[in-house]
């Protein structure tokens, strides 16, 4: 199999992507900082995405996905401060009209647009005042590795830093890239975050294979990690292939397809990784790793359910290997168990065996429990299907940020008068 | 309908039960507190219970159930301190054995007797300093409010304060009396905790529509509690009736089995409320409540999916009436929703109308955000089924107060060397 290099450029790793971003003022007009970011292709695509399952679900969201349904993406339009989510047939039009504008400034379709947003939820788009920092946004383009971390950047609202990569594959002889950048602090803030990720490659790819290929890196990478379970309104990935490398994957099983499946799980499972670590006041990244379910399915839903419950996530804040924690919240996950075959491991400590106290001796646990990333094993001994999470601590301090969003308070007082 | 007058006595209110409590030093045999309960009938009783539905539940969940299939109760045994759950054969024949010794101290059978155990998960009992106080246990029974109380007080973990009640109601002229006592603080530590309520009342009622009462008063109170949506290991509720009232109720649509129902739900409400209002490092008591969904199931799932989620928790401890988490946690329930219909009111204060921001006013939703408690309510208008759950915040202390068990790795450490 090809080598996987990482290299720089970000989004603009891969041949012929642009990229841009301003301070529009939808974070705050008074003190404005990076808020309004584009990545453009001048050439012909494929593209695919995954979008959130939240029931409500933001206006760009609905429009992304109506114009992925029509046609190939030239252009990502991202702004960050305001999720123009629960803002109704105004939030719609907004959207709309954003599109329309940028598409006549690039000479696009509106439909070769996709559209995203994150930050609070409720309140309507400071729409005029984005429309007036469109055409600056559109000249600005230009293809370089500033450009991509200026773009980065753009997309942060809790995030800490900026979360980017790009990686170099060889496919039927020929360099390929795949550039990416995400952010989330951990899907775990809706009214003030979103999970996004956008990627670029200059491999050529049919739209229906491309799109499989984005649904299974998902499903390896986004779809398993997990800060607090909370899931987004906003959540979107987005890819557009442009072809410039010369390079084709014409079936995904193919010696190309398997090279370049392969190449995108590890740039999306890297930027999803990058979220749980940037998550919120988080202390610890842990690998939840369910062995030997009866379905993965099963497996699943126990990872799910340890990852998720907040005794056992507190507990991994205070670095203490309580294994009976972590056997209740298995026991209530939706999926075949027997109690007294289930190994609960700490890496290779054997802290619960058969489903009761395991040989492990506590410093041995506890030293594991004290580091600053560490693999939790649940083994359920009933069949042969796994699955793997990665989550992190809850920490008093989590709450405490979450607690109130004065900033958001001061945003809807300001549009209430 | 009947009035239900609230009397003194506990699980001694009604006619012909007695109770008891020692130190046993199941908690910590170096600094002895009350740890072992015993409620006792001298004359037949029918039996009803209600028990866990994690698949990891504890030995003595497990030997309960099977001695009510076979029998009717005459004492409830429990110990606090250690939940003998994953704790193997060793487990139950530790159960086995106490049951066995106390039915020859009081001269039943030890399928009259229903166990429960409460605390460490993972841990051997003391089982044979458990033994060797039954003697004394058994001995000191008798029916007064103190020995009520001694009982509530010996089943206490985490509990701050003890949880008990007794009504008494009049079926067909006769007085009937029902009184109860739960602990738990939450269902949300379950190596240390577990919710546990025991019932006694001196109707007569044949042991199926008992059994049938206790199912619908449990679904109508501990089954719609949350603090953080773990489930415990060890849950159990238990209810004897041993018809020294003379009243009878032979059919539950009677006006009889009515005015039962009515005040054996009253009993369970309250022990489940002081639950929630004891919870954790709790600040907020939260009615939510979901209307016009379009099955009560539906109803159910987005009230739970509201109050277990950590995002909508975390902003009721900063006061904050956050109705974006609210919203954004009805949209990952599973349930029929359309976003532009859900209104989300602070008790009369709309704040989210039609999954828009609503008229309501910052400073009337953050008086109310600000109480101790208050109600949110969440109107789908879908159809015409609803759902109440009662349930608390998370805060920063919770987190903290669960980082570690010291007690628990103190206990290993004993039991390891």
């Amino acid at each position: 199999m090809s080598e996987i290099t990482i290299i720089p450029g970000g989004v603009c790793a891969a041949q012929g992507y642009q990229a841009h971003a301003i301070e529009c003022g939808v974070k705050d007009p008074k003190n404005p900082r990076l808020d309004m970011g584009l990545i453009y292709s001048p050439t012909e695509t494929t593209s695919a995405a995954a979008f959130t399952t939240n029931q409500v679900c933001a206006a760009p969201v609905k429009l992304s996905k109506a114009h992925l349904a029509e046609a190939n993406f030239r252009a990502f339009l991202v702004n960050s401060g305001n999720a123009n989510a629960c803002t109704g047939e105004q939030g719609l039009t907004d959207a709309q009209t954003h599109t329309a504008q940028l598409a006549e400034e690039l000479g696009l379709q509106p439909n070769q647009i996709a559209v995203c947003s994150t930050g609070v939820i409720g309140l309507p788009l400071p729409a005029e005042r984005m429309s007036a920092q469109l055409p600056a946004l559109a000249s600005g383009l230009h293809a370089s590795t500033a450009q991509a971390d200026l773009f980065a950047k753009a997309i942060m609202t809790s995030d800490t830093r900026q979360k980017e990569i790009a990686v170099e594959v060889e496919l039927g002889g020929k360099k390929v890239r795949i550039g990416g950048c995400s952010k989330g602090a951990g899907m775990i803030k809706p009214s003030m975050a979103t999970m996004l990720c956008f990627l670029t490659t200059d491999a050529a790819i049919p739209k229906d294979l491309l799109q499989e290929a984005v649904i299974e890196a998902t499903n390896a990478s986004f779809n398993r990690i997990s800060v607090d379970g909370d899931m987004s309104t906003n959540d979107t990935v987005l890819l557009m292939a442009n072809g410039l490398s010369g390079a084709e994957v014409t079936d995904l099983e193919s010696d190309e397809g398997v090279v370049f499946r392969s190449a995108l799980t590890y740039v999306m499972d890297y930027l999803a990784k990058a979220i749980v670590l940037d998550g919120e006041k988080v202390t610890k990244f842990v690998t939840v790793h369910v062995l030997n379910a009866r379905t993965e399915e099963d497996a699943q839903h126990v990872a799910e359910a340890v990852a998720n419950s907040p005794l056992v996530k507190s507990s991994w804040n205070g670095d203490d290997p309580n294994w009976g924690r972590v056997i209740h919240a298995v026991g209530y996950a939706k999926a075949h168990i027997q109690e007294d075959l289930i190994d609960i491991l700490w890496e290779d400590q054997l802290a619960c065996e058969g489903g009761k106290l395991g040989p492990a001796h506590i410093s041995k646990l506890r030293e594991i429990a004290s580091k600053d990333a560490f693999e939790l094993i649940i083994d359920l001994k009933l069949g042969e299907a796994s699955y793997k999470m990665y989550t992190s601590d809850l920490s008093p301090e989590y709450v405490d940020y979450n607690r109130s969003e004065y900033s958001y308070w001061k945003a809807v007082e300001r549009n209430q008068g």
